[in-house]
């Protein structure tokens, strides 16, 4: 009787290229580190599902998969023999049986992100990996209204990367704030989905607003005008971390 | 006329083989890296003395240094000039200029360094190479009577490497205590100086005692005892910081 087994993880992205397997490619990835491993380990094929991918150089913190298995392995035994077997910058924090129809993308109801800026005149050779580093003065505070117009439902068209395979770009945010730690400022996202490099290009249009070198009101504009040419350049991946995943 | 320039800087030491230039090798470290980025901007050769060594995968967020150069370009320059050429794990942040018979590494007064344990179950991808990962349970308030013996002046003989190439063992230790911050756990420790590998000697044997290995009178008897073999393993690099160094 096969097991669905539903597993949340932590990744530190940097040396990979993106959760996704890409194919004809050997690159190393999330996905197929961990498939290889868990291969391994319950000595069959594994095909896993993630809640979503997350682009070269992103985070995760809470990042949720599934997968399929005919194992008799304990599942409370899983998350250690991975870790053992597992390179140190990906970490499996829990794993636990689910209902045979539980899919981790389908299934997921809304996500959060935090987007980290080190806003500081000098570098920190500690946070590199981790945090967009912006050495000039930023407005905060028209940051922060900024970041209140694009709370709610609305067509995201514009924050989307003209990559995006979707037709509907209704998307609702239900929180952006920035949470400040002494130069530290963590754009914090919730929402019930988000189009390819949403978040991305939403702080780096913000940043664009703090910068002056864009209005507020541009954010109306862009919400309604529905076209990539209304936002900002997108923010570089290695700010960027998946915090987590709900389901209902 | 020559001027003797003193410079602050931070560093991630994983990807290095420690501070000092190894003769002979040809491997990345801390002093090669930066003498290297100082010949290019003040073209001459520049030989620089640092507060003390660090060893491989040690970090510095106050690394002190000092050299001589003959160079015109303004001192206040100094730090973006090297921050635009040094790979990102090294981060000058200040540069000034000193009287001709300061010396890093002579003129020293005391040290400042922190050692963080993450005591936690499960292993962190983001602070892999920054902190010591301890799974199982701690004594900590074990810890913290241990390390208050360890305060003041004593022989720390039995607190050295063995390769420590010196004859005076007497150091004094201002303080040591840790510092909670959930899992986190933080040596601070301050002191005149500090012996080969006298840190990391000191956590390894704070640790046996946390975990019962050890007693903590255990600790008396090895400052008295003056042998490197009534002390605890060597605790791994990766978990210590130079944190500040401190002139007159």
């Amino acid at each position: 009787m096969s097991k669905n087994i539903k597993a949340v993880l932590q990744y530190d992205g940097t040396n990979y290229h993106g959760f996704q397997i890409q194919s004809g490619q050997n690159l190393p990835t999330i996905q197929g580190t961990l498939e290889k491993v868990l291969r391994k380990i319950l000595k069959e094929p594994i095909k896993i599902e993630a809640s979503g991918r997350t682009d070269a150089g992103v985070h995760a913190k809470g990042q949720v998969i599934n997968f399929f298995t005919n194992s008799k392995i304990p599942i409370e035994r899983i998350p250690a023999a991975l870790n053992s077997r597992l390179p140190k910058d990906i970490v499996i924090t829990s794993a636990r049986e689910v209902s045979s129809n539980f899919h981790a993308r389908y299934d997921a109801v809304a996500k959060h992100y935090i987007y980290t800026i080190y806003n500081n005149p000098i570098s920190s050779p500690f946070y590199r990996n981790y945090v967009y580093h912006i050495p000039y003065t930023l407005d905060w505070e028209k940051i922060q209204k900024a970041c209140k117009i694009l709370e709610g439902t609305h067509n995201f068209k514009s924050f989307a990367s003209a990559r995006a395979s979707t037709t509907n770009y209704i998307r609702t945010i239900y929180s952006l704030e920035v949470i400040q730690k002494d130069n530290l400022y963590h754009f914090s996202i919730k929402g019930d989905g988000f189009l390819y490099n949403m978040v991305r290009i939403i702080v780096g249009t913000l940043l664009e607003i703090g910068k002056g070198k864009r209005e507020i009101d541009s954010i109306k504009e862009a919400l309604l005008g529905q076209s990539r040419k209304l936002t900002g350049k997108t923010a570089p991946p290695h700010g960027l971390c998946l915090q987590e995943v709900y389901y209902t």
